[in-house]
Protein backbone atom coordinates (compact mmCIF):
# COMPACT_ATOMS: atom_id res chain seq x y z
CA UNK A 1 0.00 0.00 0.00
CA UNK A 2 1.00 3.54 -0.30
CA UNK A 3 -0.27 6.47 0.89
CA UNK A 4 1.20 10.20 0.24
CA UNK A 5 -0.95 12.82 0.69
CA UNK A 6 -1.12 14.15 4.24
CA UNK A 7 -5.12 14.85 3.74
CA UNK A 8 -5.64 11.28 3.29
CA UNK A 9 -7.60 9.48 6.33
CA UNK A 10 -5.41 7.19 8.21
CA UNK A 11 -3.16 10.05 8.55
CA UNK A 12 -5.56 11.86 10.00
CA UNK A 13 -6.30 9.12 12.50
CA UNK A 14 -2.53 8.40 13.33
CA UNK A 15 -2.03 12.34 14.05
CA UNK A 16 -4.72 12.37 16.54
CA UNK A 17 -2.53 9.54 18.42
CA UNK A 18 -0.47 12.53 19.51
CA UNK A 19 -3.27 13.79 21.93
CA UNK A 20 -3.75 11.21 24.98
CA UNK A 21 -7.37 10.97 24.90
CA UNK A 22 -7.29 9.28 21.79
CA UNK A 23 -4.94 6.81 22.86
CA UNK A 24 -7.34 4.33 24.53
CA UNK A 25 -6.22 1.35 22.31
CA UNK A 26 -3.63 2.24 20.12
CA UNK A 27 0.06 4.47 20.36
CA UNK A 28 2.41 6.04 18.53
CA UNK A 29 5.48 4.06 17.65
CA UNK A 30 8.36 6.74 15.93
CA UNK A 31 11.93 5.59 14.62
CA UNK A 32 13.48 2.28 13.90
CA UNK A 33 14.81 1.38 16.77
CA UNK A 34 10.96 1.86 18.69
CA UNK A 35 9.20 0.01 15.81
CA UNK A 36 11.55 -2.75 16.13
CA UNK A 37 11.71 -3.40 20.09
CA UNK A 38 8.24 -3.14 20.29
CA UNK A 39 7.93 -5.82 17.30
CA UNK A 40 10.29 -8.14 19.12
CA UNK A 41 8.62 -7.70 22.76
CA UNK A 42 5.77 -8.71 21.19
CA UNK A 43 3.85 -5.34 20.62
CA UNK A 44 0.89 -6.28 17.67
CA UNK A 45 1.56 -3.86 15.33
CA UNK A 46 -1.46 -2.03 13.55
CA UNK A 47 0.02 -0.43 10.87
CA UNK A 48 3.54 1.18 10.19
CA UNK A 49 4.01 4.33 7.65
CA UNK A 50 7.40 3.73 6.43
CA UNK A 51 9.80 6.28 4.13
CA UNK A 52 9.33 4.49 0.25
CA UNK A 53 13.66 4.19 0.08
CA UNK A 54 13.67 2.90 3.60
CA UNK A 55 10.91 0.34 3.44
CA UNK A 56 14.11 -2.91 3.42
CA UNK A 57 15.11 -2.09 6.16
CA UNK A 58 10.89 -2.90 7.42
CA UNK A 59 10.78 -6.27 6.01
CA UNK A 60 9.54 -7.57 9.37
CA UNK A 61 6.87 -5.76 9.08
CA UNK A 62 5.22 -8.01 6.58
CA UNK A 63 1.92 -6.65 4.91
CA UNK A 64 1.40 -3.46 8.20
CA UNK A 65 4.10 -1.25 5.77
CA UNK A 66 2.52 1.52 4.29
CA UNK A 67 5.09 3.29 1.94
CA UNK A 68 4.94 7.14 2.14
CA UNK A 69 6.56 10.17 2.06
CA UNK A 70 9.00 12.59 4.25
CA UNK A 71 5.93 15.17 4.18
CA UNK A 72 3.27 12.69 5.62
CA UNK A 73 5.76 11.43 8.06
CA UNK A 74 6.41 14.75 9.60
CA UNK A 75 2.81 15.77 9.27
CA UNK A 76 2.37 12.17 12.12
CA UNK A 77 5.86 12.30 13.84
CA UNK A 78 6.32 14.15 17.33
CA UNK A 79 9.84 14.85 16.71
CA UNK A 80 11.57 17.86 15.17
CA UNK A 81 13.21 16.16 12.59
CA UNK A 82 10.63 13.29 10.97
CA UNK A 83 11.71 9.80 11.53
CA UNK A 84 12.07 7.20 8.69
CA UNK A 85 9.19 5.62 9.98
CA UNK A 86 6.34 5.86 12.30
CA UNK A 87 3.68 2.68 13.15
CA UNK A 88 0.79 2.40 15.52
CA UNK A 89 1.04 -0.42 18.28
CA UNK A 90 -1.88 -1.93 19.73
CA UNK A 91 -1.39 -1.01 24.13
CA UNK A 92 -0.20 -4.22 26.36
CA UNK A 93 -2.01 -5.09 29.04
CA UNK A 94 -0.09 -6.81 31.81
CA UNK A 95 -1.92 -9.34 34.36
CA UNK A 96 -1.55 -7.36 37.71
CA UNK A 97 -1.58 -10.74 39.13
CA UNK A 98 2.48 -10.17 38.40
CA UNK A 99 2.35 -8.47 41.85
CA UNK A 100 1.48 -11.08 43.94
CA UNK A 101 4.92 -12.81 43.16
CA UNK A 102 7.03 -9.86 42.39
CA UNK A 103 10.00 -9.48 44.51
CA UNK A 104 10.92 -5.72 43.38
CA UNK A 105 8.50 -3.43 42.69
CA UNK A 106 9.29 0.37 41.82
CA UNK A 107 6.31 3.14 42.85
CA UNK A 108 5.92 6.42 41.34
CA UNK A 109 3.73 8.87 42.49
CA UNK A 110 2.11 11.94 40.33
CA UNK A 111 5.20 11.62 37.93
CA UNK A 112 4.72 14.50 35.37
CA UNK A 113 7.92 14.79 32.96
CA UNK A 114 7.82 11.88 30.18
CA UNK A 115 11.43 12.00 29.42
CA UNK A 116 11.75 11.11 33.41
CA UNK A 117 9.21 8.00 33.10
CA UNK A 118 10.84 6.78 29.88
CA UNK A 119 14.19 7.07 31.61
CA UNK A 120 13.30 5.12 34.64
CA UNK A 121 11.62 2.65 33.01
CA UNK A 122 14.89 1.91 31.39
CA UNK A 123 16.75 1.85 34.16
CA UNK A 124 14.23 -0.12 36.19
CA UNK A 125 14.54 -2.99 33.80
CA UNK A 126 18.61 -2.81 33.92
CA UNK A 127 18.42 -2.87 37.44
CA UNK A 128 16.49 -5.73 37.85
CA UNK A 129 12.77 -4.22 39.00
CA UNK A 130 9.75 -6.85 38.40
CA UNK A 131 7.33 -4.27 38.21
CA UNK A 132 6.46 -0.75 38.16
CA UNK A 133 4.11 1.62 39.51
CA UNK A 134 2.59 4.99 38.29
CA UNK A 135 0.38 6.02 41.68
CA UNK A 136 -2.02 8.80 41.52
CA UNK A 137 -2.03 11.34 38.58
CA UNK A 138 0.93 10.62 36.28
CA UNK A 139 2.10 11.48 32.73
CA UNK A 140 0.74 9.05 30.36
CA UNK A 141 3.07 5.90 29.84
CA UNK A 142 2.44 6.14 26.08
CA UNK A 143 3.09 9.22 25.20
CA UNK A 144 5.38 9.49 22.40
CA UNK A 145 8.49 11.26 24.57
CA UNK A 146 7.92 8.08 27.39
CA UNK A 147 8.60 5.52 24.65
CA UNK A 148 11.34 7.35 22.75
CA UNK A 149 13.60 8.13 26.18
CA UNK A 150 12.15 4.26 27.19
CA UNK A 151 15.01 3.53 24.40
CA UNK A 152 12.42 -0.04 23.97
CA UNK A 153 12.45 -1.00 27.10
CA UNK A 154 8.73 -0.23 27.84
CA UNK A 155 7.56 -3.41 26.84
CA UNK A 156 9.97 -5.29 29.03
CA UNK A 157 8.79 -4.93 32.47
CA UNK A 158 4.99 -4.49 33.28
CA UNK A 159 3.60 -1.22 34.15
CA UNK A 160 0.46 -0.77 36.60
CA UNK A 161 -1.81 2.26 36.95
CA UNK A 162 -3.19 2.61 40.57
CA UNK A 163 -4.77 5.49 41.35
CA UNK A 164 -7.25 4.21 44.25
CA UNK A 165 -5.15 4.02 47.49
CA UNK A 166 -7.52 1.05 49.09
CA UNK A 167 -6.10 -0.81 46.29
CA UNK A 168 -2.49 0.08 46.83
CA UNK A 169 -2.75 -0.83 50.58
CA UNK A 170 -4.45 -4.12 49.49
CA UNK A 171 -1.71 -5.12 46.87
CA UNK A 172 1.62 -4.21 48.72
CA UNK A 173 0.25 -5.13 52.42
CA UNK A 174 2.97 -7.65 52.71
CA UNK A 175 5.52 -6.00 51.25
CA UNK A 176 7.81 -3.63 52.53
CA UNK A 177 7.55 -0.31 51.80
CA UNK A 178 10.19 2.13 51.64
CA UNK A 179 9.88 5.50 51.13
CA UNK A 180 12.89 7.71 49.75
CA UNK A 181 12.53 10.67 51.70
CA UNK A 182 15.38 13.52 52.14
CA UNK A 183 14.72 14.00 55.60
CA UNK A 184 15.07 9.97 56.38
CA UNK A 185 17.43 9.30 59.04
CA UNK A 186 18.54 6.47 57.11
CA UNK A 187 21.41 6.39 54.60
CA UNK A 188 21.36 4.56 51.31
CA UNK A 189 24.56 3.00 51.65
CA UNK A 190 23.80 1.24 54.67
CA UNK A 191 20.52 -0.03 53.66
CA UNK A 192 19.54 -3.59 53.77
CA UNK A 193 16.55 -4.18 52.37
CA UNK A 194 13.92 -7.51 52.89
CA UNK A 195 11.75 -9.12 50.02
CA UNK A 196 9.24 -8.26 48.43
CA UNK A 197 10.03 -4.22 48.52
CA UNK A 198 8.36 -1.61 47.49
CA UNK A 199 10.40 1.21 47.06
CA UNK A 200 8.09 4.67 46.49
CA UNK A 201 9.59 8.09 45.02
CA UNK A 202 7.48 11.35 44.87
CA UNK A 203 7.19 13.76 41.94
CA UNK A 204 10.40 16.00 41.23
CA UNK A 205 8.33 19.38 42.45
CA UNK A 206 6.40 17.56 45.84
CA UNK A 207 8.23 14.74 46.77
CA UNK A 208 6.10 11.57 48.57
CA UNK A 209 2.68 12.87 49.76
CA UNK A 210 1.89 11.89 53.51
CA UNK A 211 -0.39 9.26 52.53
CA UNK A 212 2.43 7.54 51.21
CA UNK A 213 4.88 8.37 53.76
CA UNK A 214 2.29 6.62 56.47
CA UNK A 215 1.88 3.71 54.38
CA UNK A 216 5.62 2.84 54.19
CA UNK A 217 7.10 0.87 56.67
CA UNK A 218 10.79 2.38 56.47
CA UNK A 219 12.26 4.88 54.78
CA UNK A 220 15.49 5.94 53.10
CA UNK A 221 18.09 9.05 51.77
CA UNK A 222 20.51 9.35 49.26
CA UNK A 223 23.88 10.61 50.55
CA UNK A 224 24.84 13.93 49.21
CA UNK A 225 26.45 17.58 49.62
CA UNK A 226 24.71 20.05 51.45
CA UNK A 227 25.27 22.54 48.53
CA UNK A 228 23.28 20.29 46.35
CA UNK A 229 18.87 20.84 46.99
CA UNK A 230 18.34 18.35 45.71
CA UNK A 231 18.96 15.50 42.46
CA UNK A 232 16.99 14.94 39.12
CA UNK A 233 14.33 12.12 39.93
CA UNK A 234 15.50 9.58 37.23
CA UNK A 235 19.26 10.06 39.15
CA UNK A 236 17.63 9.25 42.39
CA UNK A 237 15.64 6.01 40.92
CA UNK A 238 19.04 4.81 39.32
CA UNK A 239 21.01 4.96 42.44
CA UNK A 240 18.34 3.75 44.93
CA UNK A 241 17.56 0.89 42.58
CA UNK A 242 21.46 -0.05 41.95
CA UNK A 243 21.88 0.07 45.52
CA UNK A 244 18.83 -2.05 46.48
CA UNK A 245 17.71 -4.06 43.68
CA UNK A 246 20.82 -5.32 41.60
CA UNK B 1 14.20 51.53 34.02
CA UNK B 2 10.73 50.22 31.99
CA UNK B 3 10.68 48.60 28.34
CA UNK B 4 7.73 47.08 26.71
CA UNK B 5 8.29 47.07 23.40
CA UNK B 6 9.62 43.64 21.88
CA UNK B 7 11.73 45.98 19.38
CA UNK B 8 13.75 47.90 21.90
CA UNK B 9 17.50 47.36 20.96
CA UNK B 10 18.64 45.79 24.08
CA UNK B 11 15.72 43.02 24.06
CA UNK B 12 17.03 42.41 20.84
CA UNK B 13 20.40 42.06 21.96
CA UNK B 14 19.10 39.74 24.70
CA UNK B 15 17.24 37.16 22.38
CA UNK B 16 20.52 36.99 20.52
CA UNK B 17 21.86 35.33 23.61
CA UNK B 18 19.16 32.42 21.93
CA UNK B 19 22.34 31.51 19.57
CA UNK B 20 25.64 30.03 21.03
CA UNK B 21 27.89 32.53 18.77
CA UNK B 22 26.31 34.98 20.59
CA UNK B 23 27.27 33.57 23.96
CA UNK B 24 31.03 34.63 24.00
CA UNK B 25 30.43 36.43 27.18
CA UNK B 26 27.13 36.39 28.46
CA UNK B 27 24.30 33.89 28.44
CA UNK B 28 20.49 33.66 29.83
CA UNK B 29 18.81 32.92 33.05
CA UNK B 30 15.04 32.22 32.53
CA UNK B 31 13.27 31.93 35.87
CA UNK B 32 13.25 32.83 39.47
CA UNK B 33 15.04 29.99 40.56
CA UNK B 34 18.18 30.45 37.74
CA UNK B 35 18.22 34.03 38.46
CA UNK B 36 19.03 33.48 42.37
CA UNK B 37 20.85 30.72 42.53
CA UNK B 38 23.40 31.90 40.25
CA UNK B 39 23.29 35.77 41.83
CA UNK B 40 23.89 33.75 45.27
CA UNK B 41 27.13 31.99 43.60
CA UNK B 42 28.65 35.56 42.80
CA UNK B 43 27.43 35.29 39.16
CA UNK B 44 27.61 39.16 38.32
CA UNK B 45 23.91 40.33 36.61
CA UNK B 46 24.47 42.39 33.48
CA UNK B 47 20.31 43.26 33.75
CA UNK B 48 17.25 41.47 34.13
CA UNK B 49 13.82 41.85 32.45
CA UNK B 50 11.35 41.32 35.02
CA UNK B 51 7.48 41.47 34.91
CA UNK B 52 6.66 44.39 36.35
CA UNK B 53 4.10 43.09 38.81
CA UNK B 54 6.92 40.65 40.25
CA UNK B 55 9.37 43.30 40.84
CA UNK B 56 9.19 42.74 44.44
CA UNK B 57 10.61 39.11 44.49
CA UNK B 58 13.66 40.54 42.23
CA UNK B 59 14.47 42.94 44.93
CA UNK B 60 18.24 41.31 45.34
CA UNK B 61 19.20 42.71 41.75
CA UNK B 62 18.95 46.50 42.88
CA UNK B 63 19.35 48.51 39.67
CA UNK B 64 19.49 45.55 37.11
CA UNK B 65 16.18 45.38 37.18
CA UNK B 66 14.59 46.15 33.69
CA UNK B 67 10.83 46.01 34.48
CA UNK B 68 8.96 44.55 31.63
CA UNK B 69 5.83 42.91 29.91
CA UNK B 70 4.86 39.15 29.44
CA UNK B 71 4.92 39.56 25.83
CA UNK B 72 8.81 40.56 25.59
CA UNK B 73 9.44 37.99 28.36
CA UNK B 74 8.27 35.88 25.97
CA UNK B 75 10.38 36.91 23.18
CA UNK B 76 13.45 36.41 24.82
CA UNK B 77 12.79 33.15 27.18
CA UNK B 78 13.59 29.78 25.75
CA UNK B 79 10.73 27.73 27.01
CA UNK B 80 7.13 27.02 25.99
CA UNK B 81 5.79 29.17 28.87
CA UNK B 82 7.73 32.68 29.56
CA UNK B 83 9.21 33.01 32.96
CA UNK B 84 8.23 35.76 35.55
CA UNK B 85 11.97 37.10 34.56
CA UNK B 86 15.18 36.33 32.43
CA UNK B 87 18.57 37.69 33.39
CA UNK B 88 21.61 38.03 31.68
CA UNK B 89 24.49 36.96 33.47
CA UNK B 90 28.68 37.16 32.58
CA UNK B 91 30.15 33.81 32.14
CA UNK B 92 32.25 32.45 34.78
CA UNK B 93 35.70 31.16 34.19
CA UNK B 94 37.59 29.13 36.63
CA UNK B 95 41.41 28.60 36.55
CA UNK B 96 43.11 25.52 35.48
CA UNK B 97 44.94 25.36 38.27
CA UNK B 98 42.31 23.87 40.26
CA UNK B 99 42.85 20.55 38.41
CA UNK B 100 46.47 20.48 40.26
CA UNK B 101 45.05 19.85 43.50
CA UNK B 102 41.50 18.33 42.77
CA UNK B 103 40.72 14.36 43.51
CA UNK B 104 37.76 13.73 42.13
CA UNK B 105 37.37 14.76 38.07
CA UNK B 106 34.61 13.83 35.72
CA UNK B 107 35.51 13.61 32.08
CA UNK B 108 32.30 13.64 29.27
CA UNK B 109 33.63 13.24 25.61
CA UNK B 110 31.27 14.66 22.90
CA UNK B 111 28.52 15.05 24.94
CA UNK B 112 25.38 16.26 22.86
CA UNK B 113 22.55 16.20 25.01
CA UNK B 114 22.19 19.84 26.93
CA UNK B 115 19.48 18.06 29.15
CA UNK B 116 21.81 15.80 30.31
CA UNK B 117 24.90 17.72 30.64
CA UNK B 118 22.91 19.79 33.21
CA UNK B 119 21.77 17.22 35.13
CA UNK B 120 24.92 15.36 35.31
CA UNK B 121 26.78 19.10 36.30
CA UNK B 122 23.75 18.79 39.66
CA UNK B 123 25.02 15.03 40.25
CA UNK B 124 28.18 16.13 39.59
CA UNK B 125 28.19 18.53 42.64
CA UNK B 126 25.60 16.50 45.17
CA UNK B 127 28.34 13.45 44.77
CA UNK B 128 31.09 15.29 45.93
CA UNK B 129 33.41 15.90 42.25
CA UNK B 130 35.82 18.90 42.58
CA UNK B 131 35.53 19.26 38.82
CA UNK B 132 34.14 18.70 35.26
CA UNK B 133 36.09 18.45 32.03
CA UNK B 134 34.01 18.36 28.47
CA UNK B 135 36.39 17.37 26.40
CA UNK B 136 36.25 16.98 22.50
CA UNK B 137 33.34 18.52 20.46
CA UNK B 138 30.44 19.17 23.15
CA UNK B 139 27.30 21.42 23.62
CA UNK B 140 27.91 24.76 25.08
CA UNK B 141 27.20 24.93 28.57
CA UNK B 142 25.76 28.39 28.69
CA UNK B 143 22.92 26.95 26.35
CA UNK B 144 19.57 28.12 28.16
CA UNK B 145 18.60 24.09 28.40
CA UNK B 146 21.50 23.51 30.54
CA UNK B 147 21.67 26.04 32.32
CA UNK B 148 17.86 25.18 33.58
CA UNK B 149 18.22 21.53 33.74
CA UNK B 150 21.35 22.45 36.51
CA UNK B 151 19.07 23.84 38.42
CA UNK B 152 21.01 26.63 39.85
CA UNK B 153 24.10 23.99 40.15
CA UNK B 154 26.08 25.23 36.80
CA UNK B 155 28.02 28.03 39.08
CA UNK B 156 29.01 25.35 42.43
CA UNK B 157 31.68 23.33 39.95
CA UNK B 158 34.34 24.17 38.01
CA UNK B 159 34.01 23.33 34.27
CA UNK B 160 36.88 23.24 31.75
CA UNK B 161 36.39 22.98 28.22
CA UNK B 162 39.67 20.95 27.01
CA UNK B 163 39.89 20.50 23.37
CA UNK B 164 43.43 19.27 22.68
CA UNK B 165 44.54 15.64 23.68
CA UNK B 166 48.04 16.82 24.51
CA UNK B 167 46.63 19.26 26.91
CA UNK B 168 44.26 16.35 28.69
CA UNK B 169 47.27 14.36 29.00
CA UNK B 170 49.08 17.36 30.60
CA UNK B 171 46.83 18.16 32.72
CA UNK B 172 46.02 14.55 33.73
CA UNK B 173 49.01 12.62 33.34
CA UNK B 174 49.54 11.85 37.65
CA UNK B 175 45.58 10.50 37.80
CA UNK B 176 44.05 6.98 38.02
CA UNK B 177 42.35 7.81 34.74
CA UNK B 178 38.84 5.27 34.94
CA UNK B 179 37.60 4.48 31.70
CA UNK B 180 33.84 3.39 31.93
CA UNK B 181 32.88 0.79 29.18
CA UNK B 182 30.52 -1.84 28.61
CA UNK B 183 32.73 -4.21 27.85
CA UNK B 184 35.15 -3.87 30.96
CA UNK B 185 35.75 -6.75 33.06
CA UNK B 186 35.46 -5.11 36.06
CA UNK B 187 31.97 -4.26 38.16
CA UNK B 188 31.52 -1.33 40.08
CA UNK B 189 30.20 -3.02 43.11
CA UNK B 190 33.47 -4.81 43.60
CA UNK B 191 35.70 -1.08 42.12
CA UNK B 192 37.94 0.49 44.91
CA UNK B 193 39.10 3.78 43.25
CA UNK B 194 42.60 5.51 44.01
CA UNK B 195 42.88 9.13 44.10
CA UNK B 196 43.37 11.37 42.38
CA UNK B 197 41.00 10.13 39.84
CA UNK B 198 38.93 10.91 36.31
CA UNK B 199 36.50 9.36 35.37
CA UNK B 200 35.46 8.91 31.89
CA UNK B 201 32.49 8.65 30.35
CA UNK B 202 31.75 9.08 26.20
CA UNK B 203 28.72 10.42 24.44
CA UNK B 204 25.34 7.99 24.81
CA UNK B 205 25.68 7.60 20.67
CA UNK B 206 29.31 6.51 20.69
CA UNK B 207 30.40 5.86 23.93
CA UNK B 208 34.29 6.73 24.67
CA UNK B 209 36.91 7.00 21.97
CA UNK B 210 39.81 5.02 21.56
CA UNK B 211 42.25 7.74 21.90
CA UNK B 212 40.68 7.73 25.24
CA UNK B 213 40.55 4.55 26.20
CA UNK B 214 43.89 3.86 25.31
CA UNK B 215 44.64 7.18 27.77
CA UNK B 216 42.54 5.34 30.31
CA UNK B 217 44.76 3.45 33.61
CA UNK B 218 41.61 1.03 34.12
CA UNK B 219 38.09 0.30 33.18
CA UNK B 220 34.78 -0.19 34.79
CA UNK B 221 31.05 -1.51 33.78
CA UNK B 222 27.69 -0.69 35.61
CA UNK B 223 26.19 -4.26 36.43
CA UNK B 224 22.86 -4.57 34.82
CA UNK B 225 20.78 -6.95 32.99
CA UNK B 226 21.35 -8.41 29.65
CA UNK B 227 18.25 -7.33 27.96
CA UNK B 228 19.05 -3.49 28.40
CA UNK B 229 21.46 -2.55 25.50
CA UNK B 230 22.97 0.41 28.13
CA UNK B 231 21.38 3.57 30.34
CA UNK B 232 21.09 6.73 29.86
CA UNK B 233 24.14 8.97 30.42
CA UNK B 234 23.03 10.89 32.78
CA UNK B 235 22.18 7.64 34.89
CA UNK B 236 25.30 6.07 34.46
CA UNK B 237 26.99 8.96 35.73
CA UNK B 238 25.15 9.08 38.79
CA UNK B 239 25.76 5.27 39.54
CA UNK B 240 29.37 5.13 38.79
CA UNK B 241 29.64 8.63 40.97
CA UNK B 242 27.68 7.83 43.90
CA UNK B 243 29.80 4.98 44.34
CA UNK B 244 32.98 5.92 43.50
CA UNK B 245 33.46 9.23 45.02
CA UNK B 246 30.91 9.38 47.93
Amino acid sequence: MEISSVNNNLVKETVKLQQKKYRTEKFLLEGYKSINEAFLSGIEIDYAFVLAKKADEYNFLGDKLILTTEQVLKKISTTDSAPDAVAVGFKKEFDKNILKSAKKVVLLENIKDTGNLGTILRTSVAFGADAVVLYGDSVDLYNPKTVRSSVGNLWKIPVFEIKDFNELKTVFKDYKRIATLPRSENYLKNYKPEFPCLVMFGSEADGLSDELINFSTGSIKIEMKETVESLNLSVSCAVVLYKLFL
